[in-house]
């Protein structure tokens, strides 16, 4: 008996070929709609699905399918006498191949062009079913979704398909479906405003696939999401260099989320996830003096994220130096020039606009934490000066400045700052005097008269001793500790001014 | 006309009550197997399925519904004149509420009880196909997947349902068939053997929302794998205390990590994700009075994990002092009596066996980065002494210990241990160095003789050199630098013995 195959395709491409090499294996053709007139058009003979199904395509094309001479052809078992005499009571002829794609819901939704009735009226029914069909009875059916697959399908159908390959197929198809539903459960659920439903679905495209994970022995890949516009990372241009690893993309990703708090010019540099200098100035090339100036030993090896487009100036001093990525929202043709004369440094392009409010999703074991992004907005005017001295106008500078940036130092974090330029930071500490102590002894004699931001409160006072001691005039953090009036009565002892911004910013 | 609706329910909780509801209201009822049955000795009027396709039950049940007389009933749009004049040509009955839920896979693969092919044979097809329909035609058609809103759905079936209901309704199914398809393919894709695939879907099911995330204007919940099984803090039962929070879950897991390297009786404490203190010991009081003497001041506030029941002389000790969670595969009576008297402690109680592997999951924005787990075992068997001084037994012993640490501290991390306690912990740096400088002032006068790990190779021979002031006399670290010559031959002039393990251990 002649293998049969039904064919429906939303991506056309290479359907003509497979489908001639189909016939040529001796495999006769059902179809549909935009396909059928497609293979029509190129000769090839196709039987109507309306001729299998004895039934008129009705309701604008959303009932094709949806019927046992399809269903039960795709699923009926071939080795089971009982299923083989049913249908072929019903008179029906079995399916052995399915080909089936399904236009992208990402399109559907991708530019919010559509209505979201229009959205709706774009979800597929029969598709989707058809697949599954298939797809559970893939010992039997061939089912292919992706058209990558055509050859290997195409060369292997006289003969007929490995296990291998018939569960690899099959579980491509279920890849798929996942997909498109989570995209749909996603769109849909966005209208409920519901955040944390019962269940959660993620989707993910995989970009790439990566050397390894954090270390040499961990596999790894960098998957995007199907939505993801071209403000993020997933989604830079990389103007030179090698591919990016999984800890590049770490890293730049804790850049762009530094840099994302300024709007005047402002460079960051990155190393183990943790800003080890961040500058802002006039010009890029204020900012980056600063940020480099502010630990040129740290910065080695590290990652630069610069709000402003690189020009020469900047460059000759970015390649001073050994860094692994610059990041800017443009290079100039001069800059280019001078940096892609260095084999190891890539180089990232993306346009630096405020991208949208994500969720994070973190895995522990056994399942994910999934937050809200912090995004919460620094805003001093409703910040409480609470020591008797007040901070003067340039320490408010500092002070917005240095807070800026602490939120994105890994916690405990003690960051110290003057002059628009951090010089010191006390990243993840398991107490918060030690961070403060790092933070200090890095600063040297540049921690005199700087000011000092925590992202959490002050259990002790002794914190507030460490920053006498240094030299340190002004502090802000959180405030909320039980012994808060500790801490506030040793400024006002030391002279010091301190401002409760009311909001931790833990970060791990 | 009367309502129609369509119920076909694997979990049959509620639905009696439900169909009596709609009958009620003036509902007729079309229903198919197991429901049809339960339905009709509950002497609510049935109409059978076959009666409204007109086509038999064929495939053992493979194919019910997928009819178009069902699936058009679903897909009509009401107000299209076209559609609705289609379906009556057809003698076709519009169908005005789904009431369908599937049989969970995760029921079907949960215990590994079934085979390969019973497993898929548990797919359902009609049944998401229904579901899918009614949804995306959820202006006109009312669809209930889930029991708990049965009665929402009841009491204004009579008026109609809201527009946003509807939709809430409409997102549920999608979520509930993504869900479905996304455990599907990963049991599928598992079978070939695919880590990263073209697309990848994770499905988690709430386990809680959260009072909020890592900090309180975030907000968060914690959603587990549908098969995480009890040996994940997921699972954990908790005997005592508050809710866990965002930060409670992550340290927590952090302790698992690290205990999990030990089958000797351990204690760890937890701050900020790092490692505090860690002790082994003959017994967990050994161990735990280890882990609280390497740092007596960050423990405070931090959590423990012991992999030993808890006794009542552990008890005693960790009531001592201010503690967010103890984890422990068990607590003794009198151990739970003492510390329960403790209102704010939180006590956890999970096997510590090995947990399978997962993958990790990190959000960046625009995606995620995926990798294994680093779970590379500790083989000192495979080290090189790369000195002229070879470590003493005891050395190795420490050696050992702290590599098995350093590995689950922040990077940069160095790690100075002695006498299978820790007494340095230099987390989370910029710069080796630096890292190095930590742990050696935490140690203070512990540093003499203590070994120094370090999870990624040495730069620079400073470390070395910051190792011989404090008088480290072993160092433990991957090697692989350009510079290691630098290092060795410090070493050697120092009489340090240095070992490489040929395995970086970067963690973020």
């Amino acid at each position: 008996m002649k293998q049969r195959a039904l064919i429906s395709v939303s991506d056309k491409e290479g359907i003509i070929d497979f489908a001639n090499q189909l016939v040529n294996s001796g495999v006769e053709i059902v179809s549909t709609g935009g396909t059928k007139k497609a293979l029509q058009e190129a000769d090839i003979p196709v039987i109507s699905v309306e001729d299998v199904t004895g039934f008129p395509e009705i309701l604008d094309g959303r009932v094709k399918t949806l019927h046992p001479n399809v269903h039960a052809g795709l699923l009926a078992k071939r080795n089971e006498g009982e299923h083989i005499q049913q249908i072929e009571e019903q008179g029906i002829t079995p399916i052995d191949l399915l080909v089936v794609n399904l236009y992208p819901f990402k399109e559907t939704i991708a530019r919010n062009e559509r209505t979201f009735e229009e959205s709706i009226e774009n979800i597929d029914i029969g598709g989707p079913a058809m697949l599954r069909a298939a797809a559970k009875n893939h010992q039997d059916v061939t089912v292919v979704v992706d058209p990558q697959d055509y050859n290997r399908v195409a060369e292997s159908i006289e003969k007929g398909l490995t296990t291998e390959l018939k569960t690899e197929l099959a579980a491509k198809v279920f890849r798929h479906t996942a997909h498109y539903d989570a995209l749909i459960a996603e769109y849909l659920t966005k209208q409920t405003g519901d955040s944390f439903p019962e269940t959660q679905t993620f989707t993910y495209e995989r970009k790439e696939q990566l050397r390894y994970g954090e270390n040499p022995h961990q596999q790894a890949a960098f998957y995007t999401h199907p939505l993801a516009g071209d403000r993020t990372l997933a989604n830079a241009e990389q103007l030179h260099g090698k591919p990016l690893s999984y800890n590049n993309i770490q890293d730049g990703n804790a850049a762009l989320e530094v840099i994302a708090e300024f709007d005047e010019p402002a460079a960051v540099a990155i190393k183990h996830m943790n800003p080890c200098g961040v500058g802002v100035g006039d010009t890029a090339y204020d900012a980056y003096m600063r940020a480099y100036e502010a630990d040129p030993v740290s910065i080695f090896g590290g990652i630069v994220a610069i709000n402003q487009p690189v020009e020469k100036d900047v460059a000759e001093k970015l390649k001073e130096i050994f860094l692994e990525i610059i990041i800017a929202p443009d290079f100039s043709q001069e800059a280019l020039e001078i940096l892609t004369q260095k084999k190891n440094i890539r180089l990232l392009k993306l346009p630096f606009d405020q991208r949208p409010k994500e969720k994070k999703v973190t895995s522990v074991a056994g399942g994910v934490l999934i937050q809200e992004e912090d995004r919460l907005e620094v805003h001093p005017a409703d910040w409480t000066v609470i020591t008797e001295r007040e901070p003067s106008e340039s320490e408010w500078k500092d002070l917005t400045f240095a807070w800026k940036i602490a939120k994105h130092v890994k916690s405990n974090a003690i960051l110290l700052a003057k002059d628009e330029k951090t010089v010191g930071v006390g990243a993840g500490q398991m107490n918060r005097v030690g961070a403060a102590k790092i933070a200090i002894e890095q600063a040297g004699e540049a921690a005199k008269g700087a000011v000092m931001a925590s992202d959490a409160f002050f259990p002790m006072s002794d914190t507030v001793e460490a920053a006498q001691s240094a030299g340190i005039k002004t502090i802000i953090q959180p405030g909320g500790s039980i012994r808060d009036e500790d801490s506030i009565q040793k400024c006002n002892e030391f002279g010091i001014a301190m401002v409760f911004t009311g909001n931790r910013h833990f970060k791990h």
